[in-house]
């Protein structure tokens, strides 16, 4: 464990509210080496989603209380349960009961790293809240305990998670990356916002328990993120969405190996896939990657966004590097 | 190389003609460990198709000539070149020219194992027309040279070829399980029968050089023909669906890790695994199965055969153990 001294539960405001943007992994992590610590076997790389994210707010209240989108959660639920474990394990059992509000503007449990977002911006809120002013490498830290993505939902821009290999995790480790890419998008395409039938969390315990091909994946998994820095380097987007899209695509060729079989993708998602790797062959330069889940999210650069909207019209096209949200 | 006495080019009779099945892997082969000698990387056990698969006719001709279901075959095409190459590797340039026929009741080049059975065809008819009554340890030797998969043709039922170490191939070897299976059925169900854009020997290259989950699906793959041997002495139709439709999604999500990545299935094909994976909450025992192609192969039993009628009205059903055919 990290030496942190305990975290203060005294409130230094009446109301604290805070925004973390979505992130969508280019260089994914799947699988878990430590489940308690939450610490990744492989690191990862995304793009943070600007606009797109969970806006949270918190309060002392009578008793805890989640509401996601104004609805209330009822005790017993898995997200419920998930959110006020971590706290629990962030303030002890002594703290004072908190009301928690989210307002996420993407789907819930889709594959859109809304759990990211979340712990983010409610991490973020906290930290504000009870004036705990704690370092970047800190909040990195408690998010990850809270969702694995999370800490990625931080900053924004070109996040790298590096998953390191001390057990007890002193070595991840959450870095920004100071390139800024003004013409680079990303275009999501919902398939379904219908809730996954398997979380990420299980879908990763029974990845690493039973897929033949997982060790493979973890080895190539950590190279990509090497290459994929290289490549934002120099801005050389064929290298980004190639390294994307097959990153994206031996995830869910390792997962597809589980017993029983793992498959996120539905046909409409595999359509998708198969389009964009035909305009490729037109000269629009897209490239495709999955989360867990069915949706589809696109790279590209500004020069193919008028190509992408006319092959994809329904197409939700963000700038990660628009100043202000 | 085995130590074989060259083979008679003279032939015993005016014509020959022999017929091959099709054969469905249920535990694939894919990637091969030599180039020249065709050696499988992996072991793979398959069953035979019934009455579907190839009759080839051979004669002696002015020129080399390939009709394939009565059509004269480019002598600068790929099929035309493959075919006659292997040919001469078996009986030297000075042969005669030959007329070669064959008639396949399945499509060509679409994943359901052409090849496999034309070669088969062809060679089993050669056997017969230059008289050579060669042993089934020989014939295997000279399928496998001109398809991987054709060895599994030249017998039916259950046949496992293991793939053996040898660098020159003598352990390479064809089995024909002993238990027949008058209950068990396959079935087909066509998604497309244009001819795959990457040929299976393409794709097993690209997957064995590009694939970073290709080292864990040897191993696995290997490990699959142990299990199902057993569960097939056992009859435990359970295992043997379970067994062959985690096998084929693992050789498939290995494929898609490979750089360009290697996606044999469309759309169609993954909806109908998912209706199969339905189907089975429901309590109608189907597994499905897909080769380098995009059609799916279905193994079920003869109880279930009503409802996969129902459910897939254009399914054709083979009954791989019927006597006669």
């Amino acid at each position: 464990m990290l030496n942190i001294a305990p975290l203060s539960y005294t409130a230094s405001k009446e109301k604290a509210e805070a925004f973390c943007s979505s992130n969508i992994a280019l260089c994914k992590y799947w699988g878990k080496r430590d489940e308690v610590l939450n610490l990744p076997t492989n690191s990862s790389l995304s793009i943070s989603l600007g606009k797109l994210g969970t806006r949270a707010s918190i309060c002392i209240g009578e008793s805890d209380m989640l509401m996601i989108g104004g609805k209330p959660i009822a005790t017993q639920s898995a997200e419920y349960t998930r959110l006020f474990t971590w706290i629990n394990s962030l303030l002890g059992n002594n703290r004072p009961c908190l009301y928690i509000h989210t307002f996420s503007n993407i789907p819930i449990g889709a594959g859109v790293a809304s759990s990211a977002s979340s712990f983010g911006a409610i991490l973020k809120a906290m930290n504000s809240f009870f004036g705990w002013q704690l370092n970047d490498s800190l909040l990195a830290h408690f998010a990850r305990l809270g969702s694995g993505s999370a800490a990625r939902s931080l900053s924004r821009g070109f996040v790298y998670a590096k998953a390191g290999i001390d057990s007890n995790g002193v070595d991840f480790n959450v870095i920004t990356l100071p390139q800024t890419w003004s013409e680079f998008r990303v275009g999501i395409l919902y398939v379904s916002r219908a809730k996954k039938p398997v979380s990420s969390r299980d879908g990763m315990k029974l990845t690493v328990q039973t897929s033949p091909t997982y060790k493979g994946w973890v080895e190539y998994a950590e190279n990509c993120c090497d290459e994929m820095i290289k490549a934002i380097q120099v801005k050389d987007f064929t290298k980004v969405g190639e390294i994307t899209e097959r990153n994206a695509l031996t995830m869910h060729g390792t997962m597809m190996g589980c017993s029983p079989p793992l498959i996120y993708m539905l046909p409409k998602t595999l359509e998708i896939i198969q389009k964009v790797q035909q305009l490729r062959s037109q000269g629009i330069e897209a490239y495709a990657t999955v989360d867990a889940g069915p949706n589809v999210k696109l790279v590209f650069l500004k020069k193919d966004e008028q190509s992408i909207k006319e092959s994809f019209p329904t197409c939700e096209i963000i700038s990660p590097f628009e100043s202000a949200f």
